[in-house]
């Protein structure tokens, strides 16, 4: 793919600084960049970055316009970073070329089921009765929609994703390989020293424009519904309990756990492997640094970190069994504290 | 579905206060309920929500029979949270109908595979060779029963899930989505700085009722069994490492890790995202609290814990720096305590 | 399976002491050992199992030689588990027997795809426009092979495993069943408190000899591939964020996550749980304990570690209420130190 600087400029509504008929065939980092690759600068701090760089063209924002055109072509955007998301959206789609609408000859559609004529049914995927099936939908190899299950308008279900009975997602989203969403929520009574299931009878509703990772799982919900609002975006193998709500436009990292009936707010964010509690409540605007545990309600909006900092392991041992007496230490302060 | 409540308590054993005829249509939290609504009361603390609902009808127990029939219809049950799991099993069952016994015909079944007539295999299921599928088990669609495993009696697999070569589970097991029972354990001898693969001959056996979450994974054993018994629930994205043995009755939530030939007692339970490590044991009605990691083997009931309390980022920021010299403080309050 | 033990011997390249006649039909653990078993020693410390055994034959090391020949028959072998590991492979392929190269009726292998001759591929896989599929090939039932995906000669991909468009996995590698190796990595640039998506680009890139836990996940590249290198192994529910490179021979344990961008050496081994965070490198040979959170780059080979130690809960919570107050302690004892 050979494209001019030109149509990337007035594809971005950026100011073109340079030779419009330069052609670029790859998007790639400043570093190690050829002159058939565009680039772009977002955090001043790798300034030093551009005039090294032997990029073709630069994407910049506008307080780098000087130092951008010294160097050579240049493309100034308002938001250097969110220009770069949208190129690499154009490119892939171009990529991707036109896919025509159709089914499968090997997959099942069970009678009952509304599938939109310009969706795309992939080879062993699976659509059960009663579902709804939107236009513009892709269903990759052995994906699995449930009985009643409804897939909005443009969204992508890759290979092997599940959406269970009953549940829900809406426009415009994707949800990655082997991702199950609407597994039973996590439920027992306990019973003379047995745990009694209780079945789970919610769904999962899932907003617009919600981004699912690989083998991540979502569980239904025991009485009402698991929920996630518009834009939430969620790595991979994050596990969702039942009856989570999960406020608009949140983003989990990779290895998240949120156990059940847990309410996040909007605008959240956590880090890789922290761990939220059940039945406890976060505001809008919570980060939540990596491999933190939250263990009752934040009603605040800030930062919240709990991780034990790590250290080579002789110096760890020595501060972990010293942890281990930590109580003691402080009474042992208190009374030294109190001497004459 | 409208179900009378006399009908209701009859099934549950209860004792119904109130009019028999009045029909409900769902069951739902007390919170939020409407005379459509049935619900429960099994927390004496949530009394206040039992007086201000509207809920058609409530499971209360002895001691809440005064302060329900105050308020209207209730049956009164001597445990409410097991009448109200058990009311969910019916409800399932009656929502579900009788599924009729059969192979999709899109299902593979190798020859030499035993499958019971009452079975459901459902669309792109396979069944190796060798492999035994008993009375009432429900395959969903593409799920993998490998060369000589076995399925007992009223077993669920649903969607994707994978039962490899020669592994069992046992009768009214549930296993969710995604989940891989008998992939390889993960074991290799050093050897001049790589790793030479040790075959994994063993294979995984598990018992009666056990249910296991969504993209969970069970390894097979290195030369004897991975063994869950009976009665054990894990919830989603659990990893349980070879030649584990998880006793009867334990409970694992989400994200829990168990490591190679740990040996679990019966009635434990571990909170998300628990580490359990190898080669050690834990005696029954051990709890782990989540996010714990259990280093070495406990050999007294009880709960345990161990996890990094958080905090705003500054605090932790400042309480984490000093975590680090935690052993040198110490030394300080110990030279203090010294000084005449 | 019979086997005599001259024959393993021969096969091992171990002195044999005792009858080559005897022979075994099970590898199994020195406890619990019958005549027909064959064991291994391989850590001193097991020495008086050794004399307790009933094995039929016991691999040992020459230092072993006197204490094996006074218990029975042995083969002395210069490196025990090595042998072990060698014998299960052997055993392993003597199971597995010879399969016919052959594509199941049911799979689909789209037009432009390369299939080898000798290659298996299993009931509803799936190999994409493209894509190349080497000599002795396995894959295994609903397997995914995207579009102009690679696989290397004599790799096994399991039930189920997924390799996405344009991803390469080397030679004699294993793919376990869920695992999912190229699904998008986790990139989106914030846009007026929504996230616009950055589309992933790249690939990824996996050398020879590597084996893929169940259910694990390896992103694809934003711009650039996501690598994997030489004999690396990761367990189960691994997560591998995307332009991570993973050094030749490096090891991961269940449940590790590893963000975006970091740069692993060789020879690097993480235990079960363990987080590394994006943005920061390894040197070879670093090793970090389970559970540990690497916040920073390792420049020094050596045993990293920061886990809380677990205790009864009581002890737990008093030591983490006055950590929380670690800080304030430090300053009294500060304080102290100045008094005259």
């Amino acid at each position: 793919m050979q494209v001019r600087i030109g149509d990337l400029a007035a594809l971005l509504g950026g100011e073109l600084l340079g030779d419009a008929e330069h052609a670029v065939s790859r998007i790639g980092p400043l570093d190690g960049a050829a002159p058939d690759t565009i680039s772009f600068l977002s955090n001043p701090r790798y300034q030093a970055q551009l005039a090294a760089s032997r990029a073709g063209c630069v994407i910049v924002a506008p307080a780098m316009r000087e130092a951008a055109a010294a160097r050579g072509a240049a493309i100034v955007c308002a938001d250097p970073y969110l220009a770069f998301a949208r190129l690499t959206q154009w490119w892939a789609a171009q990529r991707r070329g036109i896919v025509p609408g159709g089914v499968h000859a090997s997959a099942v559609v069970e009678p009952g089921a509304v599938v939109h004529a310009s969706a795309v049914i992939g080879a062993f995927a699976y659509v059960g009765s009663g579902a709804r099936v939107g236009a513009g939908v892709v269903l990759g190899t052995h994906v699995h929609v449930g009985e009643g299950a409804t897939v909005g308008e443009h969204t992508v279900l890759k290979a092997r994703a599940v959406l269970s009975e009953g549940c829900r997602i809406g426009a415009r989203g994707i949800v990655h390989s082997g991702a199950v969403i609407g597994a039973d929520g996590f439920g027992f009574a306990p019973s003379a020293g047995r745990w009694e299931k209780i079945e789970q009878l919610g769904a999962v509703a899932i907003g617009d424009d919600v981004e699912i990772g690989a083998n991540t799982c979502i569980d239904r919900g025991a009485l009402d519904d698991t929920v996630i609002e518009d834009g939430v975006k969620l790595d991979n193998l994050v596990q969702i309990g039942h009856n989570v709500r999960v406020g608009a436009h949140s983003a989990f990292a990779g290895c998240v756990g949120v156990a059940g009936s847990a309410k996040i707010g909007r605008h959240c964010t956590a880090g890789g492997g922290a761990i939220i509690l059940g039945h406890l409540e976060l505001v809008d605007h919570v980060h939540i640094t990596a491999a933190t545990v939250i263990t009752r309600s934040i009603h605040k909006p800030g930062q919240y970190s709990g991780l034990f900092p790590f250290d080579d392991n002789a110096a760890w041992e020595k501060n972990a069994a010293t942890l281990r007496q930590l109580h003691t230490l402080r009474e042992r302060l208190r009374a030294l504290e109190k001497k004459p």
